[in-house]
């Protein structure tokens, strides 16, 4: 018997509040050059410190182990999604990233403008990085030229210096298609192909690409240096079971970064617009607290200083954080768990594989008799190591929202 | 998805070197008797402690909970093979152990001689446990007798006492088959049988085994007490992908003992022979240092005196190695695992089902501030308890093996 299977038929409506606050790249590495010291352990944490004498602690894999992940396989299995089942597209990752709504069956491609000589081959596959003001141009006379190709729209958006995002909308579309990218310089533009010619809606998908290099490669002709484009990464967004019908909690996620309100949306959470800062954030909560059951509490920064190398303004990052907690816990959630959707290691600059920490705090948590929620106290919490794609599973645990499996 | 096709796919080639050192046995019970401390507690291991400040720790699952496993399964897993999917067949893993040097498609038995009355019925199982020099003599008469059977080779060895192993080498021959043997006295020898009769392969080779004892049986007819045998784990090498192109990894094995270089050239690692003591297999690591990526040291002596139930012994066994362990950092690996592969507690006098210890030093492995690799360090360690066979999924992770899964 399939697991989830078992969660979704055990699962009891009640009317509890879940929050997963998720500090991005949360996690990292102890080094002698940090005095055997993480961020997380540096920091000055008198409010998690506080709750973490009444949680359990563990560590999470967000994939498999070894397994470095994105940023959507890394917020999937938060959300309690397999991420090896429910794979996303690049180019529905960038989509989000530039804030466009996606709707089911949209296929999206990355872009980047390049820049091709009189015979069509590519001799700079980013056009010089031309400047973003320029893509936004460039992208503009596209999206006025070609709004629609039969049946299907056209969603055209600048992106960062030569990429943007295309965007198809329309009926029986379906990817993933090979690379319109010879992925070097001194070769034609390859045609994007199905990845399986069995599948109508992928041959269709084909036809759809040819036609808009067609019309839209004109429009750019004259353009130097970027007169061409490249398309990368075709797929459709994947079909996943909505998150209010799969846990019976109707989610909102308050996030500051396109990405994460993305692949929130993706799960069905509705987005709350407005806040900027982790405080305001914190605020809307509980304006919103009646509103919803599920809260998704995004902060960015620190994977972002963690991407930086820079271990003192990730220590802050996470104090800053610190530092407003008390807003959230004036409306106590039933359940709160504190995490990250993988590691970012400040030795790394980068996201890593290392086990993230999680803490669980309700009134049936019980107590780690941890004093203080770190990567090394995580190690010997009561959670052990497990899949990050259970986490939202013991959090409807300690809401109580599961009955009891068998007499 | 299957997790190996995703490692496969995320795979980079890089120029690391990883070392895989496995101290057979390694894992121990702290009992009262011994002031409760194992016998890697107990051993003075400076640089195990000064390699454990600066790694990962953790212990691993063999196979799954509860089960104890063979040398077989237990290298296996640490070559990163799922021991219940790839499984090795008694006669093979004893005729790796007597040194016989293996083909793809080889059928191997286990074979006892036997005493049988003048009806052919089992009267000894083991002949009274003949000694070790009668057996090899009676193996001679069997080898000069009977050295094909058609276009089969058949290979015979001496073991120790009643034992030995008999492989046949040819083409389109398949186990496994049933035993022949009664498995008791007082019964005829079995014929042995096709596992599965549709199988071609099995069923040639069921023919083989009855025309082998029609022509070897004559041979040691007039032989006291061992006038017949019987043949057990009848079965064909399986076939088992590279290690190589599973892990992009040249792969060199130092082990002494027949079993561990037979195991590790099953998967297609070079053997390297010559080395005697551990000092001189790490010696050889740094004579062999540019000519490999990845290798496999085995040191036999922890899992032996488990055998004998020595703690004494083994604790020494621990302590000559750790003394030898300067000679290989000579040349820092990129990626260093010490492990076991299984526990051999001197309290049960052989292989156990309690996890191993293993510890992870890498650049980037980060500190679980343990200052010792013990049983009971590596139980707070940030690895967790896993599975085996994602120890060289982590190693390539800490090489920087891996690409990033999703965007």
């Amino acid at each position: 018997m399939n697991t989830d299977t078992v969660y979704s038929e055990l699962t009891l409506k009640t009317g509890a509040k879940l929050v997963l606050l998720v500090l991005d790249g949360l996690g990292d590495l102890a080094t002698p050059e940090q005095g055997y010291l993480t961020p997380l352990e540096a920091a000055a944490t008198p409010n998690l410190d506080t709750l973490s004498k009444n949680s359990a602690q563990g560590r999470m894999l967000p994939v498999a182990p070894g397994i470095t992940p994105g940023s959507g396989p890394g917020h999937l299995a938060l959300f309690g999604y397999d991420p090896l089942e429910f794979q996303v597209g690049r180019g529905v990752i960038e989509a989000l990233g530039l804030g466009l709504e996606l709707k089911p069956g949209d296929v999206c491609a990355r872009a980047n403008f390049a820049t091709l000589d009189a015979k069509g081959i590519v001799t700079d596959r980013r056009a010089g990085r031309i400047p973003t003001e320029t893509c936004e141009r460039l992208c503009a006379m596209l999206s006025a030229k070609v709004k629609k190709i039969g049946e299907t729209q056209v969603i055209i958006k600048a992106g960062k210096e030569h990429r943007f995002v295309v965007v198809f909308r329309g009926k029986g579309l379906e990817g993933p298609l090979t690379d319109a990218d010879p992925n070097r310089e001194g070769l034609p533009i390859p045609i994007a192909k199905p990845r399986d010619p069995k599948k109508a809606g992928q041959k269709k998908m084909a036809k759809l690409i040819a036609d808009f290099y067609k019309v839209a490669l004109p429009v750019i002709a004259k353009e130097k240096p970027a007169n061409g484009f490249l398309m990368r990464g075709i797929a459709h967004q994947p079909h996943i079971p909505l998150f209010q019908d799969r846990y019976m909690l109707k989610p909102a996620a308050l996030a500051v970064y396109p990405m994460y309100k993305g692949l929130a949306q993706l799960v069905g959470m509705k987005k709350i617009e407005g806040p900027q800062t982790i405080k305001e954030q914190f605020e809307r909560y509980l304006a919103e607290y009646n509103n919803f059951d599920f809260f998704f509490i995004h902060y960015k920064y620190t994977d972002k200083f963690g991407e930086d190398g820079n271990f003192e303004a990730k220590k802050k990052a996470i104090e800053e954080l610190d530092t407003a907690l008390p807003i959230l816990m004036q409306k106590k959630p039933t359940v709160l768990a504190v995490t990250g959707d993988h590691s970012t290691p400040c030795l790394i600059k980068g996201h890593s594989w290392h086990p993230q920490p999680a803490m669980l705090h309700s009134a049936f948590s019980g107590s780690d008799k941890l004093d203080r929620f770190t990567e090394t106290g995580a190690n010997r919490g009561s959670l052990g190591i497990f899949e990050a794609k259970y986490l939202i599973r013991l959090m409807q645990a300690n809401a109580r929202m599961f009955d009891k499996f068998g007499a």
